[in-house]
């Protein structure tokens, strides 16, 4: 099927997504490391338009947005399908990823470098969110609504990798026990996957990184 | 196929698109008009999420963002086949369309709301913007690369549709036809279809509405 390379990094969610999706398909693939402050000629080169990790090369030609190239890995290479085979429960599911993308991920990561009152507003906003996922996950083992995980927990998959970072990072809790106990066991049980487990990043290194960018967000206010 | 209904706006540039790809479709449907700043009890009901149009409901079961609706409606019902039959010209369809919400969509609406050097910063992103769907376009009749129109047109279609009003409220000028000249002629290209065209709402209220959405941003800053 062709030569296939992964333009990521370590740090980001975005990246992880995907390997996972490469890992699950058997999919062999070259994974070049990008240093997200020092953007490498062939980053600049295959994703012109947002200069972002991560980016699939499949065969010389680029594709970057996660879930993007999510749904190309799924179209392209058989075995483990990711997407539902029902195209109202395959809706649903880009519903809510793009959904967890726009609220979730980016709603932590705001309230992380706020502070005061709009931080207070911040985490409202994204418990609100997240009570959302809670009700979809709730009597569900995965997302996918079946015995194997699927495109939307791949997609979801940054809250077992780096939330509770994120929340130690901004000095704040998001979801907790007592109000998301099921979205909590999703991500245990999600976790618990060895090919999952396996491309976990060192977590003092993720750590660093988000104090970083934190920071740099911070600076800028 | 059982029944259909649209929950939308003449307003909304979002809603079109869906219009449209339902009558390319010959989809039978009912419309039902929302009113934006007092919204119905069967919006809320459908999109719980984001309380926003449009929401196609078809078999009772609905379904929210209008890329993701774009996407069902191409899934579900034949002929006319909106999306790229090529697995990696179909995840190109879906970057481009994202970008142009995103950053076009979003970045013309910016542009109108702000002043003085802030306006002329998001003028200048939403440019930069525009002019990778001119790079996009050009040698090209239609987005979709057919001598038909496709998913990637559909998406696009609020620039013919509403692109120079927004540009007249915000008192500026984004795409002209000096460095736009495939993207305009696009644009004409696409209004000229009757199924499209008979679809265009009523100018002056577009006008109406964008001013008083413009004016309600710029009271919040």
């Amino acid at each position: 099927m062709g030569e296939v390379k992964l333009i990521g990094s370590y740090t980001s969610l975005f990246c992880t997504r995907v390997e996972w999706a490469l890992k699950l398909k058997g999919v062999q693939y070259e994974y070049v490391e990008d240093d997200v402050f020092n953007k490498s000629p062939l980053l600049l080169q295959h994703n012109p338009v947002h200069k972002k990790v991560p980016v699939l090369v499949h065969d010389g030609r680029p594709i970057a947005e996660s879930l993007v190239i999510l749904q190309y890995i799924d179209e392209t290479w058989s075995g483990n399908t990711l997407l539902p085979q029902d195209s109202y429960d395959r809706a649903m599911a880009h519903f809510w990823a793009k959904f967890a993308d726009e609220k979730c991920v980016m709603g932590s990561f705001m309230a992380a470098w706020k502070d005061g009152e709009e931080k207070e507003k911040a985490i409202e906003s994204a418990q609100e969110s997240f009570a959302f996922l809670e009700k979809l996950i709730e009597g569900k083992k995965y997302f996918s609504g079946e015995d194997e995980i699927g495109y939307l927990d791949l997609a979801l998959g940054w809250i077992p990798l780096c939330l509770d970072i994120v929340e130690e990072v901004g000095g704040m809790k998001l979801v907790d026990a007592e109000k998301f106990p099921s979205l909590l066991e999703w991500a245990r049980n999600f976790a618990e996957i060895p090919l999952i487990k396996e491309r976990f990043p060192p977590r003092d290194a993720l750590a660093n990184y988000f104090h970083k960018i934190v920071g740099l967000k911070r600076s800028k206010k």
